[in-house]
């Protein structure tokens, strides 16, 4: 039976994805070596790093003055990484989310943290507004996306101060302005490649912004000035992101894949409003994710939860059970997803709401 | 051309991993999905992490008390998380290379480190002996293996302190007394698995030792306590790891592992004594690695460097050109490596010769 991918992370890739990657662990272009077997120093390597720079810098369109890291330990290790580089007094976050909780909490270890607003009142269900950022901060930090509530945050901000944005979980889902950001990071495993290395984006005139010692392999400044190359990094997870980014671009790059995703959320989202089983968890439809779809069963219907579940799997459906902090379900409509999917999906939720 | 990969890391691993991982890249036991498209959460990762901690074990015969970790960032993280868990006075550091001096300079931001011995007076290439280590270290920490310089501490060190050990290249080369340690780190690239997942083994009760407030990420409690998964381990590269587990056992575990290992390493290092172009960068033969082996044209026959890499690399060896900091040559003969590539080697090392 074919298999409809909804994980939230790590998650779908692209077909080609997968086939050029096993091709280059059994032999990296007939060099008769594996991707998994050539030294991090080896011009095999490099290159891919290089083109992997570049097409990164093509599809985003990032300005000069910017570099482009990949580190291991995921978005969680940027959490500490970045008020260790960053935080000299006092750091601004948005609380809209687990995530966006954990990188508050790392950022208290190292200063004074304001949170300028959060939606955790109503479980995060909604992205807040109408907030101020105090000019003296010295960064804001931001979750574009909150893959377990299902909110977004779909337009560049425009603030005062560096801002500094995890996207782990929508980059390359859109096209970006990132001349607005300081620093962008992103664990590979939802839009980009296998989960165990981060996307890092820096602006480079925000090093040596603080006085403390920062442990080398901690600091921003160590890896911009190797070029990503101070130690050994996962080159394997970067040879497969790269054949994403190759992919990505033959696809017509961010703009097309915006359309892609914009559609497919849409026809998803509307099923949710007319099936008479379910309603999204996400009121304000602005505040709805493209990338994570969340909906539970109505009211009424509750006890039919686990039955639609097991219907879904009995579809083909994978990994749409909802995160425990918010339940239902969760369909994660990360760029790879095809719109068959979806269409799979929402047949599925229409042929269970005929059986009751 | 058959290639033989003697690169010193990211290196050689068993054929049976590459195509093991390709398959399931492609594939994974049947599910429909790709290794790289799952959760982390999913049964079919949770099993194959519980797997492959069980056969680290196993082979590496462990005893209880010790926590398996898979972490990002290398083994360069591990010279900052080494002192930030442990480092509340003063530690102990053995400095045998390149690596072991990274090591006690990450240590130096946490406290007072005290070398007790030292070989870079003889460019790295012997390992010191007759020190002592003050009882009153928060632990003693050696590089058991020295990639770039050739050197090896091939039996397990009794001492009156936490033992830390660097076994990023030798580990799983032969069999070990795990409890003579109190924490094992080694980057997976040599005899483990893809670069970008390190494997740490932790005895338990060395976990609480220091006062400070360590960020989340770093802190080996996180992790201990979470069983590894506290954030999204790097599951592709456990995968790989996984099947050269598997693989080791089938080749008899670790002691014909050692068995195999010291006769491809006697094999070369007889040649280097015999040959007239070459000389052993290594003088004491008990201080040789068996994992890499350094070797330079004898003074007389310096001119040929060029020349015996031209002609090596035209016999397809790959990788042995040796670092900058000691010059010549280089052979790494990991686990995977077989002994045809030692015998080829041998060969084309014989065959210059004649040419001279």
């Amino acid at each position: 039976m074919k298999k409809h991918n909804f994980y939230a992370g790590p998650s779908i890739l692209p077909q080609f994805t997968l086939e050029k990657t096993a091709e280059a662990v059994l032999d990296l272009n007939g060099t008769g070596l594996s991707i998994m077997s050539i030294s991090h120093r080896s011009k095999d390597f490099t290159s891919i790093l290089q083109e992997t720079k570049s097409l990164i810098r093509e599809l985003l369109d990032i300005p000069d003055g910017y570099s482009i890291l990949f580190l291991g330990g995921g978005a969680s290790l940027q959490f500490t990484m970045v008020p260790y580089n960053f935080l000299n007094k006092k750091a601004a976050y948005l609380n809209t989310g687990s995530w966006a909780s954990k990188a508050i909490k790392e950022a208290g270890f190292f200063g004074e943290v304001m949170v300028v607003a959060s939606s955790k009142d109503k479980n995060f269900s909604y992205i807040p507004k109408g907030y101020s950022i105090p000019p003296d901060v010295d960064y804001f930090h931001i979750t574009t996306n909150n893959t377990i509530f299902g909110t977004e945050i779909k337009t560049d901000m425009e603030v005062p101060v560096p801002l500094v944005a995890d996207m782990s979980s929508d980059i390359f889902s859109r096209p970006l302005d990132v001349s607005k950001y300081g620093l962008i990071y992103a664990g590979a495993q939802k839009n980009l490649g296998p989960a165990g290395v981060t996307l890092i984006i820096i602006r480079e005139d925000l090093l040596n912004k603080v006085e403390r010692v920062i442990p080398t392999m901690l600091s921003y400044k160590t890896h911009v000035e190797n070029e990503s190359l101070f130690n050994t990094p996962p080159v394997l997870l970067i040879y497969a992101s790269l054949q994403t980014l190759i992919w990505l671009k033959k696809q017509g790059g961010l703009s097309s894949m915006q359309k892609l995703n914009e559609e497919k959320a849409a026809a998803l989202y509307k099923e949710i409003e007319r099936n008479k089983l379910f309603r999204s968890t996400v009121e304000n439809s602005d505040d709805r994710s493209i990338m994570n779809v969340c909906f539970v069963m109505q009211e009424e219907y509750q006890d039919l939860e686990t039955s639609f579940l097991e219907f879904a799997t009995s579809r083909g459906m994978v990994g749409i059970k909802g995160h425990r902090s918010v339940g239902g379900f969760r369909a994660s409509l990360y760029n790879a997803l095809p719109i068959d999917s979806v269409k799979a999906l929402i047949k599925t939720m229409q042929d269970f709401e005929k059986t009751v």
